[in-house]
């Protein structure tokens, strides 16, 4: 080894000991007499101190490292005078007798400092930089200790890890695939997995009883913000159990995960259906840091003169504590911020309750104080709180008002992200119906099964059957979901039949599970996390790509290496493709 | 949950307690009074009691289970009049009260036995239903368990699991790539990863110290026995270390994994120069489990008028122990083998040596006695022993004495599985000269660092220089390998020249990684095992498909699934390509 300790570990107890140590040279500085150079690891930071009296050549080398060089040092471990309490390493520093150059570096593009000056693109474009940041590198340090520790409290409860293959076969059901030409196979073409959820069914009907993963999955499609075309999952599944043995599992797990990586203890995780969590918060995924629950003032609101509100599907307001100070200006910009073609608002109607009781509203006009006192009594509104109202069609207005919900949240500071309020979302609708289509959608996806309890709605009312289908939610994210799966392979065909899959079609993109269904496929279900999220979560930080190694812009591209690429000719004919792309030869 | 216990949990001390169990019906035996069902999950089996007396409907039922039902079952547990000692829980069994189908079984295709009737193909195709087996279910939970303990070690010596990304840049350097179709950037390619060499670089340029991933890679190669298009291996990469570094911390992994999943001590692994083990064995990962070292009899041999010998390039023989013995029908036999297209020998020469210490040869016409006792002398044979001699060149009689070698420890019984004996290759040369495109190939791969004491060889006699790469053997097969790597941008350089690559397709390629040099990367190297080998390794196995959930055939075909499989012509549109197969509409 070319060192004997890290950057992180000599103390005080240490002096006197002959060290070597190796590094990067995060700054130095020239004292005259003296230069110190920070050198920097992993593991942390270590003052290395040369001395022009005692040794004027070595001194002199120090003075001409630059910023990251890459050097080796030989040296006594001795006890500083001026303690820098700020890192672990402070109170000592080496008395160095022999430096070694072991890489030089030119200057990098942009400062290897917690807050960098370089920006996004500059620093995906030296992602190998920006990850030597403290901070990029605690993110993946923080998405280890994530993946070990799940793996601990799975493999302690029986789950094995069993690969399922990535080159498997294109289905058009659902989101597009990453398509692989097959070479020995002309004309034919794998697919890379949306998910393992086919194979990890089938390793249920082989009864390995308990699966898990964690899985690199691909979906070829237009990326928002903050989606990547390949992420990972930890993916699971379990025969022989009910909706609340899965739910148990997976709560254990991430209590585990948050006790052990963020030494958090979080209490029980509530249930709430879906059609609570759409009627409370607009939302599958609700955010229960804090409160604003809906308040339906549909009945409250009628019988005025106030047209928009007596032709409204439904009126729902929300009461923010404290809002009634709101001025004038921040009352319009909320207006304003409803009207934006993101939410679509058409208007704001606001009440405001004063702190001596009165009230005053955007619609005095139609609404007396009588009416307003009752706004008041009904939505719990207390003194100095305000009411924001919102009205129209009952799905719009939900979710318009749903983002206004977080919005005030976020306003007011309510959104801690190391203040951690997971829940279950569960009972989802089987189905959604699609306009575009006009025909009805898997919600989650065709493997779901509907409640039993719901089997007789499947023809009559499709849309109305429920299923045994679960979202874990923390912070208004949605970590994971999953479902009790069809295990019968006559359900399953109907389910295919409702998805306007012709029998032929079944067959030959489904058939081997629907085969499988034949020769004793136990009840099973699992569920799916989304890794990347789940780390950013623990991490504290909205976006994934800060946990991701070496993450792809919203192009699909990877600037560092610069791919995708163009390909060779002979890799044409090889797979048997033209390109019909307008700029290639 | 559907059961209180699995089928393998329950224990005389269990008596009298109510279970319920949940799991495949593996045989039912009707004794007249008595049904007998075993009932089988992935932890066991238990055996459920059904009579005739006590309850005639139910004894009836059972009665009509298929093989593969999944059942559920209530009742008390109770001591087995007849003990089974084949099994965990043979000495108690259930005395069922309540049996549900959860679900019916058609006959399968083939039975769920150990031994199975069913043939490699149907096996495949059936591949659910063959991972029900016993032996295949051990085979992947035996992975599983080398999974995790790779990864506590690791994780335990501070290595962290940083993901590589899968869609990558392909490179036509090295194997072909899979490439995926990029539908945002028409006209270009993604590349599956052949390995995440360069990313794990870029981890140690950005400080991560060490890194390990349990990784699946890709080549599209012609599939040679027992290749499959997607491998998995377990790669890592270190900082500031020396060759004897990483050899030490990788030894100890495998120590580990030896100790801990099979309860198996091995010692040190002795080092081996590539040179000395293709004189010794004529491979360069020779199987130390059995002797039979190559003994260099060209000197020996000439001066006789035994034209072969005196116009070979080598002439090589080894001592088979007790292969005196050896017929005149086997040795004949040999002598075919040799002959054999896939071995090529022109001819085998013997020499028995006879207890009573004379010899008889093939060659006696040419070779007196004094002279057989001569070779007897020299390559140290024993009375009783047989030397086997083969001539030609260097090379090929290497290989085929090599291939003869191992033939022969198969014949002998001299090759347990179980009978581990590993070793580190090193010393390897950094390039091999190939004939076909007359340049150079990188023999590791082209970031392989020369050894710097050849460094002066590189322009002189590129052929000679020996690089600080490295392969771990266990029973002649190349468990893994690796090497210290090239961390200067200009040795980095000379070497792509060396390969051939101009200065353009070097940076249109590799740019990324000569830039990261720049900027301070540190001495560092690694190594990769190949994860499906090691475990098919330890599980006593010659081939990897048996440690493979879901494998592909020789042509690269998933049969279960059917895949690859066409896709659609709007898949086609979306990515810019039209098909050149023969057969395509």
């Amino acid at each position: 080894m070319l060192r004997t300790h890290t950057c992180g570990q000599l103390r005080p107890d240490d002096a006197g000991i002959t060290v070597t140590l190796s590094g990067w040279v995060q700054k130095a500085r020239d004292l005259g007499g003296m230069t110190f150079v920070d050198l920097r690891d992993r593991y942390g930071i270590t003052q290395l101190a040369f001395n022009m009296d005692s040794n004027a050549t070595l001194c002199e080398q120090a003075r001409k490292l630059g910023r990251e060089f890459v050097i080796q040092v030989e040296g006594t471990v001795r006890v500083r005078e001026s303690v820098n309490k700020k890192i672990p390493t402070g109170e000592i520093e080496i008395d160095v007798t022999v430096l070694r150059v072991l890489n030089a570096s030119e200057t990098p593009p942009f400062t290897i400092e917690d807050n960098t000056d370089g920006g996004d693109d500059l620093r995906m474009k030296y992602r190998y930089l920006d990850l030597r940041r403290r901070p990029v590198q605690a993110n993946l340090m923080l998405r280890h200790r994530v993946n070990i520790e799940t793996r601990k409290y799975l493999d302690g409860i029986e789950f094995i890890d069993v690969e399922t293959p990535y080159l498997i076969k294109s289905t058009p059901e659902g989101a597009r695939d990453f398509v692989v030409p097959s070479r020995m196979n002309p004309g034919q073409f794998y697919a890379l997995p949306q998910s393992p959820q086919t194979f990890k069914q089938l390793l249920m009907v082989s009864g390995f009883d308990r699966y898990y993963q964690i899985v690199k999955c691909f979906r070829d499609e237009d990326l928002r913000a903050d989606r990547q075309p390949e992420f990972t999952q930890i993916d699971c599944e379990m025969a022989f159990v009910e909706q609340q043995d899965v739910l148990d599992t997976f709560e254990g797990l991430v209590r585990h995960l948050f006790s052990t990586v963020l030494d958090t203890e979080i209490g029980d995780f509530p249930h709430m259906t879906y059609n609570e969590a759409m009627r409370l918060y607009g939302s599958d995924k609700p955010d229960l840091r804090f409160g604003m629950v809906f308040q339906d003032m549909t009945a409250l609101t009628q019988g005025a003169d106030f047209k928009i509100f007596n032709e409204a599907e439904t009126v729902l307001g929300i009461v923010v504590p404290g809002g009634a100070s709101f001025t004038r200006k921040q009352l319009d910009k909320l207006t304003d911020w409803v009207r934006r073609p993101q939410i679509g608002a058409r208007g704001l109607v606001y009440c405001k309750v004063n702190e001596d009781g009165t009230t005053k509203s955007s619609v005095d006009k139609f609404y007396d104080e009588v009416a307003r006192e009752n706004w008041v009594k009904q939505t719990g509104a207390a003194k100095g709180d305000l009411i924001l109202v919102l009205c129209g069609g009952l799905d719009t207005t939900r979710k318009q008002l749903g983002e206004l919900r977080l919005h005030m949240g976020s306003e007011l500071n309510l959104r801690d992200p190391f203040n951690f309020k997971p829940l279950w979302v569960i009972d989802f609708p089987l189905l959604e119906w699609d306009e575009d289509t006009a025909r009805y959608h898997a919600m989650h996806h065709p493997f779901t099964a509907p409640k039993p309890e719901h089997m007789g709605l499947l023809d009559k009312d499709p849309g109305a059957v429920r299923a045994n289908a679960y979202d874990m939610v923390i912070n208004g994210v949605e970590v994971g979901g999953g479902s009790i799966r069809i295990h019968d392979k006559d359900i399953q065909a109907r389910m295919f039949d409702l998805l306007g899959f012709t029998p032929e079609q079944a067959e030959a993109q489904f058939g081997f599970l629907m085969n499988a269904f034949r020769y004793g496929a136990p009840p099973h279900g699992g569920l799916a996390l989304g890794f990347d999220r789940l780390c950013s979560l623990f991490g504290g930080v909205g976006t994934i790509r800060d946990f991701i190694a070496f993450p792809k812009n919203n192009q699909g591209r990877d600037v560092m290496i610069d791919a995708p690429s163009p390909i060779d000719d002979t890799q044409y004919e090889e797979l048997y493709l033209s390109s019909t792309a307008p700029e290639n030869d």
